[in-house]
């Protein structure tokens, strides 16, 4: 089984300080945050920028920060969203890829995400894979239901995208696939041999989905994006608070955590 | 387990007399093209309207027009669609429920359609299960991803949908759920007990789910919208064709084929 | 998908004529049931042999003749169990083989059949093994819980088995495994890829599995060492009835029935 | 979710010294190592006699020695086994439910275990319960293949059996069901609604099918009968240790660990 690649998903673009006192939400906040989470021993970040006053944004300039005040810090993998905020356009979504980062989100599909409809058209998704193949960014596919696991897959046909693929399995927003046990089962059980998971549980589901991925061979996103409490009721102390106790379990389950460089390894990316 | 109910699906919203030349279009033609499925054996027609061009409407005069020449003809129940096609507006959709019909399609959530979105908010599925329950109409709610039956029991929990549910899988169209047997299966073991459900499996997966249907205790859709081929290229010579094959292969099972009646009482529906 | 595969498993160790009478159990029933069988398409015939009185019998003389009188009539893939009955030794279970038969069954465990145990210890499966493969035999490895799959993998890891496996699922046996939808699909998808499978349902499943084999390109065994009905409470005509119906099953769902040497193709014997 | 019992199988009947030379072999040993497994979180002792030379006894004696020395240490619940070795007779092992313990294990099956076979016939099953019932036992039934999770039921059925039952699953051994993870979520589906279930991954699945009862609302059994490792290649220091990481591993995860009495509201035993 390959070491266990943990995933930082910071700060999002939904999460408000009011919630989550917590937050990171500037780019010196999300960097001092990502390397925290790389401390605790996250090899990735998964990365949505923010105004100043917490606006979501997918301004390249915001991002070109963010990337470059992370690298400064340490060598995790920079991985920007191009989910953006439901109400962004397909061209500011795309922006922070023309950075040419090692990777990027590519959600896979529409779904309802509470009142909120997200909005990934096989237009947006096949104009965003070709941005992301020219600019040698390797995407994560966010699966939100396993329809989309074929929207990738009909990608793959068109020459779109790149095999293996590393799939984001989002589990339990409100609109989209259920977060129990086995509806991981089962899509983990619905990709091509070969390909890479991770599962990013929302909200209660986040723990008992990392733990089971740490003992079914995927890998694991936590953070504020997804959840912001420790346990329930108590909002979390950071997202490093989050990342540290996969680590521990995952030790505790006889899993090594990889570091980045491993975590390049497992997804094939040139660095 | 229950008698089969055979649900034909004559028209749809995307299918077209060239692709289909046997297409019923008219509410003459619809009419007797629900008659003739309830000679092969189907109990439930579901009905999109089209203008005599073959667009499709939502206007509740030509669904009325509809709905008394079916009744003329026999005692089929009749199930309008509430789904149209994807470029119309909520408000037509909901149309045909204000005539008071037994059931309507209900579909839970939104998915892409190859090219196209499907659109269903939780605002649009709130306010149509509203003017159902208002109107005493049954819903069929349609599922195309498996976050859709917990969209459904959220309904359930808000006082807007009454229980038992009865469902309608529809599988295996681009942008939504896949239509393997296991997808099938999942699906099925993913609702409350006590609901009740249908499969409409899209194109070539139509005829196996249909047969897995049969021996799990499920209900059959078939027909135009779904699928217009008899065999691999072959285009049917009616919506019959495809009912009484269903309708053949349930006997074979050993499963009795519901009369509209008995489906009445199957789906708990007032007569 | 590949062609269907019907095996007609004839006579069993179980069934007594007072249960069923028109089972075949002298060797010319034996052979007359085979014929009508592969006229009804079936391209299979799983053959217990008994003594003149009814008892079951591993007798190599008796499996000789039925063999003969098979040939004669048909080139139907003739295949002996080596299970016999409970109280049969391995010494004389194995007999049979001997003939060089271009299949045997063997089983890859032990469990309760009903109040007796069917016993199939390692040391009997390894011997079975290895006479089969000595004599060209190609074994069909009967699977009645799921770690015999496992138990036959092991048998492929000390050489004592070639792939891919032609597996027989043997279901709803009381004392092994249940014979539900679900069980199946749980079943098909334990065995490795390239493997080749059919299900034996007994009883009230022979029918609904039987279907499910067939849209998920499985293969089907019936007969009356399996059911003894043709519908509920019904005795069956003739083993030959029971394959027809499947064959009527199967072309209904676009499913072509094999021929013996397309089924000899698919199982990769050499004739 | 419950509370989370974790049972401490201390012994087992095949476990040497050589292999494992922590092992609790006497009647002290063997209490000591129940207060130890008490200490570190179990509620729950399953237990397996043996001899001063290590061989595996069920001479009742030696049982009521046990069962009275772990009494006087704490208040842990006593399990006695009626497995013993493959080559008890029934009558054999039987005795130690004639002590009234408020539990023992019941087998619920046959199957291979390696080179032996586990004898459970249906006579003997039905005797086992009998004997439990008439002297206020509750049984655990220990579930090596689906098939047995039925014939649980028939004795239910036949009144032999109470429910709720609580099931053990026990994965992994050679012969009977494979330890994955979707073996056990399999199993978990396979048994009625209202019973608990605990698991017992052999060997190498002993930790990761734990850490999946955890988050799926199971229960958890170790032990050197099971797993005599730590870590790959690194025998554990006491039965002991191996509870505690399980103990940890559910604090981690948010799931308190049950008190022997929590663990008796559970099980629904009268104390
Ligand atoms: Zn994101
Ligand atoms: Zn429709
Ligand atoms: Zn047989
Ligand atoms: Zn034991």
């Amino acid at each position: 089984m390959d070491k266990l690649i943990i995933t930082a998903a910071l700060t999002g673009a939904e999460v408000t300080r009011e919630q989550q006192p917590n937050l990171p939400i500037t780019p010196d906040e999300i960097a001092e945050a990502a390397y925290e989470a790389y401390q605790a021993g996250a090899s990735l970040v998964h990365v949505h920028a923010r105004k100043p006053d917490g606006t979501p944004t997918q301004d390249i300039e915001v991002y070109r920060e963010i990337k470059e005040k992370v690298a400064a810090k340490c060598n995790i993998i920079f991985q920007p969203s191009t989910g953006g905020a439901v109400w962004h356009t397909a061209e500011e979504r795309i922006q922070p890829a023309l950075l040419k980062p090692e990777m990027a989100s590519l959600t896979a599909g529409t779904c309802n995400f509470g009142p909120d409809v997200f909005m990934n058209t096989q237009e947006y998704m096949e104009s965003f894979a070709k941005v992301m193949m020219e600019n040698g960014v390797k995407p994560e596919i966010e699966i939100f239901e396993r329809g989309m696991i074929d929207n990738a897959l009909r990608m793959v046909k068109k020459g779109l995208l790149k095999t293996p693929i590393h799939f984001d399995f989002v589990m339990g927003v409100p609109g989209a696939i259920m977060g129990e046990p086995r509806d991981l089962m089962y899509l983990a059980n619905s990709i091509p041999q070969g390909s890479t998971w991770t599962v990013a549980g929302i909200g209660r589901f986040e723990l008992p989905l990392a733990v089971m991925a740490i003992v079914m061979g995927g890998h694991v996103r936590v953070g504020f994006e997804d959840n912001i409490f420790y346990t329930k009721g108590v909002v979390a102390e950071s997202n490093a608070q989050l990342v540290a106790r996969i680590a521990r379990i995952a030790k505790e389950c006889g899993r090594e955590v990889a570091a980045p460089d491993e975590a390049r390894q497992i997804l094939g990316l040139v660095k």
